[in-house]
């Protein structure tokens, strides 16, 4: 109460969706704006963002079609994961000083049930990996792989966007479980990177014409393909798929900021012929699915992976919350390089 | 060997492939001209024909598209399943008499290894269910139904082409599981024999606005549906399916006529953005993968329904070879009602 009362004159800056897109977002579409400090009601405590993490999944909840998750309103304050210092607190399993992995949005302070945040330990991994590796991406990499994609050793395992936080942590997995791993990526600086992290492939999909490069690359076709992306990385995959081929669909970024169908004919009937044909699976997916029965599993088995430098991964940071708005419109278009957040404080 | 002598100089009427179809198959891809009775070499059996099974897969075997299985030769014999007598046998464990499952094609007499078919019990249940009902047909349904479809209790099922032999055969085991079944067929008189065998719903996919058909049909959506037609019943289904629906896709006979894409928009990336958003499951699939760990427990399970009625069937029954080319290319349009089988002999 003292600190949130000691705060009530002092600006809480929020950034707020202030418009729905049509096609593609710009920072039209966000307002930036302070607004009071909250007071902690009964079990909640206050939490003064450290890191928000920026996601294309939040793209999706900028506009109000039928999704697995209620849109934001207009006006309404922008969703996200957090990372943030409790500095007050109504529930009794938490101090502050403690540092928890929270849903506060985007701005400085939130209050939240001190039930529904995850106290983290510094000690056991970076604290922003909470966001990233060890948080949702890597979790939804670890979800997608183990419970869709299944590959067996020796299989050749694809995604997109492979420098990214999903990706990336897709393509150590994979290897760990004994695949052949193709990381695709926008630019040399990228491609670099994923060789780095022990991709057996690397395809620049800037380059040239991806499918040369992808067939080259993949001489045994694809047994998953982990999709992130959609988009023309979607139609060159298509045709390498094999028989019996596994495709965890957890994301489209490329289509996110489409208004509308692209131009015709319409190729769903290829589509449809083959993965009757190929005996494919696809299946979309959202970690949260997971949560309760593979949280656990994940973070008692990659933790440590992370800790001893198996499995790797790369932050890329921004400082200062109303630069979220230009770098989350950034990400969508590839531009990030790493798991984007914004150190908010 | 006798009786191959005997036969040199009698007919063995064979229907082969004249021609690749381009778009809609004719009559005028099928040749009909006597060849000589096969010689039933070491090992091997000469079967007479007396059914001949007509399906949807021969289809695809008429052209040489990609596809799991190869093509027919152009001047090749017509490939399908058969039932017939053995009438000279060099294999020690079948004799002259024997009712067999073969897969001797269009022909009325052909040889195989005694190996390779299956001696059929007349007294556990009518011979022609083992080209249907108990045949590939109904083990179909079994599989897609309890390896990929998994419908549980109170969960909305729904099949097309319903009176047909996979069709009937989803419906009632998925009644069987305890779902509820919505069946789309062809006409008044296929309707009223969807709600004979227990159908829930039975819609007629002639009669009118198919969409709002099946809204009303399907107030809780659709959990499964077992893709065997495509073209506009997928369209009408797709936007009714569940959050986690599961569409095992065993066939889409609606477009193995269609020669090309049709027009545009390409809705490719609707299609891909559902499966994410509603977290669906589409998985291809051929009976033949699961023959192995599940055909002897489909067997043990639905003699017994079909002999006790509580499996219902319907068998469509042509005479003489002669008309299933007519017969085949009917059954592409939904002319068939049952099972189609040409009585051969």
């Amino acid at each position: 109460m003292a600190y949130a009362a000691a705060m009530a004159d002092q600006k809480n800056l929020q950034i707020r969706l202030a418009s729905r897109p049509t096609g593609r977002a710009t920072t039209d579409n966000f307002t930036i704006a302070p607004g009071p400090v909250p007071s902690p009601g009964d079990g909640q405590v206050l939490i003064r963002t450290q890191y928000l993490s920026l996601d294309p999944y939040m793209r999706g909840r900028m506009s109000d079609a039928p999704s697995y998750a209620p849109p934001v309103e207009v006006g309404g304050l922008m969703v996200g994961g957090t990372v943030g210092e409790v500095v007050e607190s109504n529930d009794p399993g938490l101090k502050p000083g403690d540092v928890v992995l929270a849903y506060t949005g985007w701005q400085q302070y939130g209050v939240q049930k001190g039930a529904t945040v995850r106290k983290l330990d510094p000690g056991r991994a970076p604290v922003t990996t909470a966001l990233g590796v060890l948080g949702m991406p890597g979790f939804t990499a670890y979800a997608g792989l183990t419970q869709i994609g299944r590959p067996k050793a020796g299989e050749t395992v694809a995604v997109a966007a492979a420098s990214g936080p999903v990706g990336a942590t897709v393509g150590q997995l994979a290897k760990i479980l004994g695949a052949r791993t193709v990381g695709i990526a926008g630019g040399p600086e990228k491609v670099a990177y994923l060789s780095e992290i022990g991709f057996d492939e690397a395809i620049d999909h800037r380059a040239g014409d991806l499918h040369a490069q992808l067939a080259a690359a993949t001489p045994d076709g694809i047994d998953v393909y982990f999709e992130n992306v959609g988009g023309h990385v979607w139609d060159a995959v298509f045709p390498r798929l094999n028989p019996f081929a596994r495709v965890p669909v957890c994301g489209l970024v490329a289509m996110y900021n489409e208004p509308g169908l692209p131009a015709g004919p319409d190729r769903t009937p290829a589509l449809m012929s083959a993965i009757l044909r190929k005996r494919l699976t696809l299946r979309g997916f959202i970690q949260s699915e997971f949560v309760a029965d593979l949280l656990g599993e994940f973070l008692e088995r990659a933790a440590p992976w992370v800790r001893d430098g198996s499995l790797k991964y790369r932050e890329d940071i921004v400082d200062g919350l109303e630069n979220a708005p230009e770098a989350f419109l950034g990400m969508l278009d590839g531009k990030n390089f790493g798991k984007l957040l914004i150190r908010v404080s």
